[in-house]
């Protein structure tokens, strides 16, 4: 067992590796935003929460000390939009470089190798390579005081995904394009779908000694 | 492409399953909980997500409209205590169907076979098939006025997993105890340990021919 009291003890990169594990799997995605004088900029993100279906409300954390994010959200307020690209593991590696901290003027699309695409007017970059990307419209930042960080929230205004993945009733199959999960801070797994459950209804449940 | 007036027409479930899928692969967790009276509550939510690692903070949404995380939530301010436990594939049916609205009286615990288990003095039940688990002091509710959910934030007070997971500098595995990731609200993936990248460095970033 380890209490919060060997959690203050532990050296600082190990108490990093290990609470950012704690949370299990996590979403690896790709923040697409574009400066008010035009530069783009790219940023690995792995706190994608769902907050709602309708409206559409994705968020995600923002650190107050990540200069890469900061830029994120510094473009994210200047024009409103940002877009999410999932990421697959075919580009895994150019994916987690984008967490680099590149020089100002330097665009993580051109240094990591990933090809910025423009999807009708919106104005935001999207990933071309990612086969799942979103179209957010910024709505509200939300700061979480115990930490200094704070819940960046947007609302979905375009989805573009192949067809082939979405299953009867929207489900998508995230495992047909590859999708990669992430723990901890640089970790990464591939997925394989293994069930659909149904919707659970106390009358419907099968005897308990049928039950994995 | 769809567009959020498309999303606005869509029937409400085929959005809800769309919608839920866009995070891409979220984590599977139950959060147990007891109240004042003393009867267990379990349920499982998929929108766990990491807020900080000093202090060690964890999140998750809370939806204002169902039953048995209303349950949870009341437990929460009751004790000022819960656990989050990691599901793994062995147990995966028991755990969604932790989802079903049970009379106020019967505990999800007996109703979907799995087994409270109560660790030194901690005042929350945490559930024994469970190989990661999380005793949570709550610290804070902020609400989400978007759409009427709230983010529900608790500190880490200990950790319970086993010696075998923790590779070095902290870092878990999470393929060795078949942890689940979830799509959607009931589409169950299993993961595969595929790679653990580097710190990210500008300068020390391979030449771009050879990043996958």
């Amino acid at each position: 067992m380890i209490t919060s009291a060997d959690l203050q003890k532990m050296e600082r990169v190990e108490r990093l590796n290990l609470v950012n594990s704690l949370s299990g799997i996590k979403p690896a995605q790709l923040i697409g935003t574009r400066s008010a004088s035009g530069s783009d900029n790219l940023a690995i993100f792995n706190s994608i929460v769902h907050i709602g279906s309708n409206p559409p409300l994705l968020g995600f954390i923002l650190r107050p000390d990540a200069q890469y994010r900061r830029d994120t959200f510094r473009n994210i307020h200047e024009t409103g939009y940002f877009t999410l690209n999932h990421i697959h593991r075919p580009f895994l590696e150019k994916a987690h470089y984008t967490s680099a901290k590149f020089r100002e003027a330097e665009s993580e699309f051109a240094a990591c190798g990933l090809t910025p695409e423009w999807i009708q007017d919106f104005p935001a970059p999207f990933v071309q390579q990612s086969q799942v990307k979103l179209g957010m419209e910024y709505k509200q930042q939300i700061p979480i005081e115990l930490n200094g960080t704070s819940l960046v929230i947007g609302e979905v205004a375009i989805i573009v995904l192949p067809d082939r993945i979405i299953e009867d009733q929207g489900h998508l199959n995230l495992a047909l394009v590859d999708d990669l999960g992430i723990s901890g801070l640089n970790t990464y797994y591939a997925i394989e779908k293994i069930a659909r459950m149904p919707y659970a209804r106390p009358h419907e449940i099968p005897p308990m000694e049928e039950l994995q």
